[in-house]
């Protein structure tokens, strides 16, 4: 069965390159059902340099460094590119406009699958970066769908938690707790479901302990990439 | 700090190329000591597509196949590249006279630690393939080192251990005893160390608890890849 050779741009952080790897080979594997695996290419930048243009919102030279990586990934013939990461699609359109290779859209992806779902008001939960940033608020808002944040306190509590209890194989139970707490809140609030723009908290929240349905951005986004990949791009 | 971007040839099988980043990785991280990390890319072949260049001895269209790879990431900008598995290396030489990449040998940089060790006879565990083949032994006895193996039974045994047991996160204890009486055996042979051929074989089997010295193929071949990277090959 003839499919798109997948390029991944990962590194930031390699956690989330390693689950997106491990999860692009098992969903294609579950769809396909003989003894294949999919053939990719990753490139896993630097996370150091990354974060230094994020911090100096270098923004230019952040592009120009993907534009390059994923032209690399285009030679070693991959058919398609990803960014395995939330924060880096804010140069999405920026990078894509530069290369002729096609690109899935982790923004985009979610976005479909809120309007899929019908869900008219929709928490966001990430890093401190994603939550503040227009990244999914902006195109939510076009598409008429309200966004909600958890309010300042929390959201730094969030990134705090990202950083650190996030980290560890256990995760302490109040950390979970109020985790889900922010889920509530949001739900008082009007929201429908909340997005997990964030590899890190799906780990810590499943959806059976969630008062509201959880749209985890990664899995989302890798049923995107495999739908490409396969040819069954909805 | 300067380092040689790293090309990886992976996906034979997933795990053992995950385990290959994360400790390039943490070993690079340890060697420098600042926020960076390492660049690079990584070609996951189709493990399902390689078994059956094994399984019909077809090693012309492997190495093909690896060229092709390599040359890829070469365009992708890598400076040296590796294999991230041991039977692979059966087509190591046939490969790197057809590219001008330098690539990083596992099988010689085992040698070089044995030779540095200066053990004189050494055993070998890993699939049935990497056993049975001259891969290790033939190296090892042109530098005059013996090289041992477990008897038929037992190498039968190993191989199910690694594709059964060993893929599970509890490892029953009594395949880790066995896997230990089989370095005890080796022990008692003559050897004064064991090569661990497999990526998996080291999660079962830590030196603490071993008889003998245990020589991690992964660990060494990946101390080879980071003295080569940051230029201070042996």
């Amino acid at each position: 069965m003839a499919y798109k050779r997948i390029g991944i741009i990962g590194g930031v952080g390699p956690s989330a390159t390693v689950l997106y790897y491990q999860r692009i080979i098992i969903g294609y594997r579950e769809r396909r059902g003989d003894e294949y695996f999919p053939e990719m290419v990753i490139h896993s930048l630097d996370m150091g340099e990354i974060n230094e243009y994020f911090e100096k919102e270098e923004f230019g030279s952040l592009s120009d460094k993907l534009v390059q990586a994923v032209e690399g990934l285009q030679k070693a013939g991959c058919e398609f590119a990803l960014l395995a990461c939330n924060a880096m699609h804010m140069v999405f359109d920026r990078v894509q406009e530069r290369i002729s290779l096609p690109m899935v859209n982790l923004i985009e992806a979610v976005l479909g699958e809120v309007k899929r779902r019908k869900f008219k008001r929709v928490g966001l939960m990430g890093t401190t970066f994603v939550m503040r940033h227009g990244l999914y608020r902006q195109p939510l808002e076009l598409s008429g769908i309200q966004c909600l944040l958890p309010d300042k306190e929390e959201q730094a509590w969030i990134m705090k938690a990202i950083l650190e209890d996030l980290q560890n194989p256990h995760i302490p139970q109040e950390t979970i707790a109020r985790l889900l707490k922010n889920v509530e809140r949001l739900g008082e609030q009007g929201a429908e479901a909340v997005i997990l723009a964030c590899t890190d908290l799906p780990v810590a929240m499943s959806e059976e302990l969630s008062p509201l349905p959880l749209l985890d951005s990664t899995k989302i986004h890798v049923e995107a990439i495999l739908d490409f990949a396969l040819g069954n791009a909805k």
